[in-house]
């Protein structure tokens, strides 16, 4: 009798690989969020060999948009160092592919993409954050889920260059009630692999040239009583690749990601 | 007039860049331990580009040994990004060059080794941790000088591998009194970019097969009310050219530690 397909709310509560391997087998095509809670979920790129050092660079030099959790030996799928078992060709439900710097489709695997000379990079997500900030107190009010996806800006602040690789940073938006500034701040300022402190708290306009036409996402609107936080996010990876017309990248799809093992900590 | 040569204690004094410009003019050839207390000092670990990526996947799988502060781009000896005017092949008081993985020699600059394929890393160094060590009443007996080197050895614990990078996690040694166990261990745990937390405390048995012999530097005999602690060490980085017999690897003596403008501070 075959598995059936889990329900988000039997996900939720499952353990990491059991979420991996639902995914592998296209049981669960949903997003991530509020799935594997205390454990990282990491954002995924996919370069050629060629381009794999120069890209490490880049991560290292804007480590804030690009916290490493793992980068894979050439051709290797295995994600066996972060995700028991795990395979980087399946294991995400919703993949994006880039080339010469446009989106050029979407696919559910990468069976038939990966080859030998493919190097994958996971990076740390605020996503991994739910945890901590509801430790802490912080209980931000659920999207109404109306509201299309999350917005997310090119700014004027510019990365640290390697190689091909060069471009703005990317931040996310959190839209927050005002007595949670300072507590959204101290918390993600101890996670460094989730992307760490904001980068940017309140007037969009001290980074961004134009609040109301995001470069991926549904534009939002700060109510009274609310601040805009902005937090430099993994989508710098897909604005480099844009700029640079490079060849070939590969990511997962916004909100797919891949759930590893590792607990989420403070420190090493 | 050419400018005198600095003592100890003016350089002590001395801010980084001044440092950096007494060792390139060859008017400081001692160690840098007692120097620019407060900024980090690094390791420095150079390899061809055909190694480099190889290199910097083993940093991040052993970021105990190997915390990055910085990875140029081939080539360039530019140190800018973390020590302004640096010059890698220069700024050095003696580097160490080991071919076919062994020892072939020491030189006081890399002007003629120095090639447009070279990639230099730095590592963070314990050295680093004197201020907050101090900060935190950690106040350690000074070496009577004629100890010897400090001893570091091979550990029976496995390094992950990175491609032709391979071979034992190497620890350096600090005998401290008893009542320091803790506190030494809280401080540097904060610290990760000078290497962390403690890798072992206690009984050397536990990770070293022969305490007596150490693999670099002078053996020592840990005194009553003293205890033996262990942390990982970017020596890791010769041992593994040795077991690899890397034709080319070129590092900075022991006790010579690149000397930059970065601040030792707790968490980015």
């Amino acid at each position: 009798m075959p598995i059936a397909a889990p329900s988000r709310a039997e996900l939720a509560a499952a353990a990491p690989r059991t979420i991996r391997e639902h995914i592998r087998a296209g049981r669960w095509r949903g997003h991530t969020k509020g799935l594997a809670v205390g454990f990282h979920q990491a954002n995924l790129i996919v370069v050629p060999h060629a381009n794999a050092f120069d890209f490490m660079r880049f991560c290292q030099r804007n480590a804030a948009a690009f916290p490493l959790i793992h980068v894979t030996d050439p051709g290797d799928p295995s994600l066996d160092a972060v995700a028991e078992g795990g395979d980087v060709r399946t294991d995400i439900g919703c993949y994006d592919v880039y080339e010469n710097g446009e989106f050029s489709g979407s696919v559910t695997h990468l069976n038939d993409l990966w080859r030998a000379d493919h190097v994958a990079f996971l990076t740390g997500c605020a996503i991994s954050l739910e945890r901590p900030l509801r430790e802490a107190g912080i209980l931000l009010p659920q999207a109404a889920g109306d509201e299309g996806p999350s917005p997310m800006f090119m700014t004027r602040i510019a990365c640290k260059p390697a190689g091909v690789f060069a471009g703005p940073l990317v931040v996310g938006l959190r839209i927050v009630p005002d007595r949670y500034v300072v507590p959204m701040t101290a918390v993600t300022a101890r996670h460094p692999d989730c992307h760490g402190a904001p980068v940017h708290i309140g007037d969009p306009a001290g980074i961004i040239d134009r609040f109301d036409t995001p470069d991926w996402g549904t534009p939002r609107s700060v109510p009274a009583g609310h601040t805009a936080m902005f937090w430099a996010c993994g989508m710098t990876a897909q604005a480099a690749a844009m700029k640079a017309r490079l060849p070939e990248l590969i990511t997962q799809s916004v909100g797919h990601m891949l759930v590893t093992d590792l607990p989420v900590t403070v420190g090493r």
